[in-house]
């Protein structure tokens, strides 16, 4: 079986090049009042706009036209990774998202704390989105629950949320959601999708028949529903795919746990842009492609605050002003996804994207904005999955196609 | 079985058209220094300027973003064949360079001349690069090499390499590698990957066996390294796809080779560019579509010389004025990779195309050059295999799709 980056693969080559990717999460945006400028075309950016006007740009598309990213396939994409082709179950992007590093064989399940009257039907599938503290108490009673042969890790996301972890030996994610979905049914029981899911769907009964027993007298949640049931992805590498050796430098574990899941090495945890770029600096020579996560562009953003995220951005520009002191031989400033101020959320728009190499063909781009961007080389709605050739193109890491 | 172009032949439809397409290999460039001119942007083109004016304009990506395409991919695509979906081996890619016409059932492969030690483990994969003159008496000596039931072709390629064809009933490209792309070991053996590579693998081995021995007592190569069997690809022609009947004018064997590969019509050798226009002049009425290709805009650039290589482009123009004037129903004027001279290599960079003809939609576009055709109608990084069916569609070759 070949996979969509099988091509790419048998082209790289090593060299002594250094490449960085600066994600400034949610990067795009719009403006708050028709006629105005989004948050980045406000922002004063001496740094990207220099790096704009001496590299390409363009507006990336990071899933398809249309298609709001969540954090985990927004990363996929501009880490070369297509989304639609690189799925990953709901359990296994939480797994990662929690940082948790699943092992092959495991298995593991988004939970939900929910309620059930007397008959055992669904009140509210979130419980009321009990507080996070609360989670943690019920998470500990849980963690009681012993399967034979089957390890259980039982983990709090976020209000309602939490991880299951199953791990042991013959264990397979071909189990049905116990989730029904809706209220006022039962959940359902968790059946196997193949015969090999057999043994997995009796600890997962086990599980949530203990889970029942254990919260009945609980009042905030009495039951859990469970569903995404997901195994480690086996996906090629990315210093398989592309021949790099990786760090990756975020504060946030979605980020982290992504970076792992790719096999890039997640270096500590940087909680200020300032630890960011120390890290990379500390760090260079022992890598060759540093994937660095800059988080408050989009956590302005889903606040609504325009304002913040504009100084959100300044402060990134003085970031990549260091990184690119640093003299990397390729430079890739962009977004996973844009986060418009205005909207408070995720959005489809496409995202800003700046190359800076020594060999870039200059496009006449001499600002990094949303609109300059409409007129860069790398065109204005280019699948993101495109950054990650570009930039090994650009750092001579691809060998020609062909005779 | 379907193939990419299978849903375009059966648009086709004959009509008294002619459709020339230029190639100027290596067309695309870079700046020599941060803010300066490309080749093509320096060259004054008057004929080409017009052309771009009255037509459409754009950048094409030969083979996939950030991928440098070889000759033979390059030209597969600007001709209509995606070049992942339509990939050569090696061996026939050889064969193809050094106009050696495949037959169906042939098996080529790619040798290097290489040394051995006494204990037979490889010391030198390229036998010191041996000059191309040793090349041909080596060659001579391995023509000698007999196999039963089997014809034995050896041709010398260039400094160490050779081309290998096997010629009879019954043999398959199924063998591995002797080339063991390492030193200080053997040569590995060829085996077959499926049964009916049996015979091909024996016959294989004898041939490699007999090399040895003839070549003992060889001081500059004593051993042969054999790698990338394959057979004459078995494409539609590019007659049968796009309804033309096709000739190609060309001086190097490797574009002869790739117009014959997809059953062109290869007129004669063209040594400089006013043969080329010659031979379309000459032979305007029996053919549909002629494809030019100009060789200088490519070595130039692969020499680093900035200067020639605008020369070439200007020479170029004259040519394509040329053409111009014998009033072809739709002109395509474009390269099938960059060749930066400051890069002296081929490159990623998109490659400026042109498309002129009576019914092109004006896009603005003024001049032909890269910064120009990022805004022109075509896109500024189009796939190269839309510009097969643009050109059809502009010469009235195509009918409606559906009802």
């Amino acid at each position: 079986m070949t996979h969509p980056l099988e091509y790419l693969r048998d082209l790289c080559r090593p060299n002594a090049s250094k490449i960085v990717l600066v994600v400034l999460d949610g990067l795009g945006g719009i403006p708050l009042v028709p006629g105005g400028l989004t948050e980045l075309e406000t922002a004063a950016t001496p740094a990207l706009d220099t790096l704009a006007a001496e590299g390409i740009t363009g507006l990336h598309v990071p899933v398809r036209p249309g298609i709001t990213p969540g954090s985990g396939p927004g990363h996929l994409g501009i880490l070369g990774y297509d989304p639609l082709a690189f799925t990953i179950g709901r359990g296994a992007l939480a797994a990662a998202g929690m940082a948790c590093d699943l092992q092959p064989g495991d298995v593991a399940a988004r939970g939900n704390f929910c309620t059930v009257d007397e008959d055992g039907l669904v009140t509210d599938r979130r419980a009321g989105r009990i507080d996070t503290g609360e989670n943690k108490r019920l998470c500990r009673i849980l963690q009681q629950i012993e399967i034979d042969g089957v390890d259980v890790f039982v983990d709090t996301i976020k209000e309602h949320r939490f991880l299951l972890v199953l791990r042991g030996s013959g264990l397979s994610a071909g189990v049905t959601d116990t989730d029904p979905q809706t209220t006022q049914v039962e959940p359902r029981p968790p059946k196997p999708v193949h015969p090999e899911a057999h043994k997995t769907a009796d600890c997962v009964l086990r599980f949530v028949e203990s889970a029942q027993k254990l919260l009945a007298e609980e009042s905030s949640a009495n039951m859990v529903l469970l569903r995404g049931f997901a195994g480690r992805p086996t996906w090629p590498s990315f210093g398989d795919v592309f021949g790099v050796h990786s760090a990756a430098i975020a504060g946030y574990p979605m980020y982290r746990g992504i970076a792992r899941l790719l096999g890039m090495e997640v270096l500590a945890q940087a909680n200020t842009i300032e630890d960011s770029i120390s890290l990379v600096r500390n760090n260079l020579p022992g890598f060759d492609f540093f994937f660095v996560h800059v988080k408050a562009t989009d956590s302005t953003g889903e606040d609504g605050d325009f304002e913040a995220k504009v100084r959100a951005i300044e402060k990134a520009d003085e970031a990549v002003s260091a990184l690119r002191a640093m003299n990397p031989d390729v430079l890739v400033v962009t977004g996973d996804h844009s986060t418009p101020a205005r909207l408070r959320a995720h959005s489809w728009h496409p995202v800003p994207a700046l190359l800076w190499a020594p060999h870039c063909r200059p496009d006449g781009v001499t600002a990094f904005g949303e609109r300059a961007c409409l007129a860069g080389a790398l065109g204005l709605r280019f699948p993101a999955t495109d950054l990650m050739p570009l930039a090994l193109a650009h750092a001579g890491r691809l060998n020609k196609f062909g005779a």
